[in-house]
């Protein structure tokens, strides 16, 4: 890619992805799970712009969504209704009304409590809600803990007791209709073991529910599908789809998945100025135009991106990226070599096509970047860049 | 405050300000340093509602900026520019245009490079910038690292012998003239003797400065004086106060100061509504319907937040207060006793007004909350409730 121009043409900081790599990760997965009944659901989280959803629409994805902004989006972009889940440990009685309304495939349940407020408004609505269950399988996804998901501790599913409870009383409802099983033990596993043992755990309770006349067609195994932020060697998807296979042992379900960041993470940039080069006595710091208000990954994870310095230089020596933001939390990267930098020169911030804008803020009153999608050596906007009027624009009718 | 009315009023979450607290908080801090010239510049990145900015504008506050958004901000709630301080590592050159013109305070300078900038901007503009040079003394706050920012490790500043040659140059400059020493070692410090500690080294400085008949009008303390969260002892104003004054050792400096948590962060609070509990296993999970967009203290500095449970209820066991965003380190509490809970229960989250609103986002497509001012028992709307519609407002045209 031409960071040059592209950066001269939006300004920076500017997101960019590559759609085609999109296409491709996809495809990828899509493949994996090939000869068998399978519906791929990005979780729209990871990156939601409406352009990147109208792409995976397009390729024939389903979507995950974690609120019904998500579910929106989703719609917006050309999803097919009966292709969409919404899951989540909180969703409100107007969420769960829309969800119902827009006639979306299942609605995810996290617990007793959310299983009867459906049950509730679905009466309401004078409609049927297909559901599915999501199920805590207990299982250590060896993830950051703020990202690892299946385990008592955490707050999400409920166990496979409860879940039974709850797939008898669903059965028995005249508004209930369980479509689904549902697990996600966590995120950027790069070692996929223990998905499968999860889907061996969670398939045993569909003969189980067969039995009880309770018909589950689609069983959801989750995202998780971790990328190469580093060194991490990358996911064998062969063995992972034959891994679930095995799990699911000849019963007759369409797999359905869930990822984010293997479809966008490494389809997207981040591209930054330079602004100075400082020394504190010993200590390099290159400070450039992006923050942590663009991407908090490094300071809330502790996460890895890699930084490629726009053009030739021997020079290199260590240093850290930082930005303008008043906080030492507010870093890119830590100890990293990088050539001598001056005022104006281009770094691209790699990895960065999930949770990047998604989780991106206006902290400090910073303005949040642009983003651009690049197809086929075209590049487009998809998102412009905000403006300070944007920012306060819903306060100043208020100041009196 | 009757935050059932409030809630009903106007929904949640919702951040509620007593601005009779921020005034109160003010005039302390104030009232501190009666007797000698002082300017305490409200620090805008705590809380940069524009009602906020006008309110403290009102009660005579000049203001610290960390952007040039922030500087527009103070501006348009009518801050007096020579009241405007303007601080940060990495200021571009489109803010330091904007900053001359605006006719502000001062420039607060973190490095050499930077210096020049503004140097060449300030000629080329035909004017005369003035300027402060933040040190960076080397003292340990003691500090959250993320927070800690008077360390050589840290960005911030430049050493003492750093800042005398670039003392020197401005002063030989035609279109820079020195004003202010600036120092900031760190912020939510509860023992201010690093504080005063950092004030003796920087303030030597002075009296060399003035041998080289470079004029010091301000001496800048920073900010940093911390609130009691949970247990913390209050800080002592007085004692606080006394010692920058014996630092300074008598000499005849304009002291200014930069509070903004102090001033903002008791203020507020972020109400929410219960929406469901749940057990996993023994563990007991309330969720509501705030989250880390809206608040992200908890999962980035794993802050404590007091939670007050609004009505009566005797039967409390322990509980973590979770949102409805799908990973684990969305969190407001953890492991903390609370009434059993049902739905339209609310949940006020205290300490919450500095550093809430102003790091959220919409992680999830999650709308940010409104928030309300109270001001002598009346309630107002200062930021209206985002939309869905607002969410995908930039990038809606670009749908093709």
């Amino acid at each position: 890619m031409d960071y040059r121009n592209l950066a001269k043409k939006y300004g920076t900081p500017l997101y960019v992805y590559d759609f085609n790599h999109i296409s491709t990760q996809y495809t990828q997965l899509k493949s994996a799970f090939s000869g068998r009944k399978s519906l791929v659901c990005y979780a729209v989280k990871a990156n939601s712009n409406l352009s990147v959803l109208k792409h995976l629409a397009n390729l024939g994805a389903g979507f995950d969504c974690v609120s019904i902004g998500e579910v929106k989006r989703a719609l917006m972009a050309g999803a097919k209704p009966y292709q969409i889940i919404f899951s989540g440990v909180g969703k409100s009685d107007d969420e769960i009304k829309i969800a119902l309304q827009s006639e979306i495939l299942m609605i995810n349940l996290e617990s007793e409590a959310e299983l009867d407020r459906v049950e509730a408004i679905a009466k309401e609505l004078n409609k049927t809600a297909r559901i599915s269950i999501r199920i805590n399988p207990d299982v250590d996804a060896k993830t950051h803990p703020y990202i690892s998901t299946g385990l008592n501790e955490n707050k999400f599913g409920v166990d496979i007791v409860t879940a039974k409870k709850m797939y008898l009383k669903a059965k028995n409802s005249a508004h209930i209709e369980p479509v689904g099983v549902h697990f996600h033990i966590g995120s950027q596993l790069t070692d996929t073991q223990p998905i499968i043992d999860a889907a061996k755990i969670v398939s045993k309770i569909l003969s189980e529910l067969k039995s009880l006349e309770i018909d589950i067609k689609f069983f959801d195994i989750g995202g998780g599908v971790g990328i190469t932020y580093q060194d991490e060697e990358a996911v064998n998807l062969y063995n992972y789809a034959q891994g679930i296979l095995a799990a699911l042992n000849g019963q007759d379900v369409t797999i359905v998945c869930e990822p984010g960041r293997f479809i966008v993470g490494n389809s997207g940039v981040l591209i930054t100025s330079v602004l100075y080069e400082k020394f504190n006595k010993n200590k390099r710091f290159v400070v450039v135009d992006a923050a942590m208000n663009d991407l908090i990954r490094p300071s809330l994870y502790d996460a890895h991106h890699g930084v490629e310095f726009v053009g030739e230089n021997e020079q290199n020596s260590t240093c850290d990226i930082v930005g303008p933001i008043c906080e030492s939390g507010d870093f890119l990267a830590k100890n990293i070599w990088l050539p001598t930098c001056k005022s104006g020169d281009l770094l691209v911030v790699k990895s960065a096509g999930a949770y990047g804008f998604s989780m991106s803020s206006n902290y400090n009153t910073r303005v949040r970047a642009a983003e651009v999608g690049v197809e086929d050596g075209k590049d487009r906007l998809i998102r412009r860049r905000e403006t300070f009027e944007d920012l306060v624009a819903f306060e100043t009718e208020f100041l009196k």
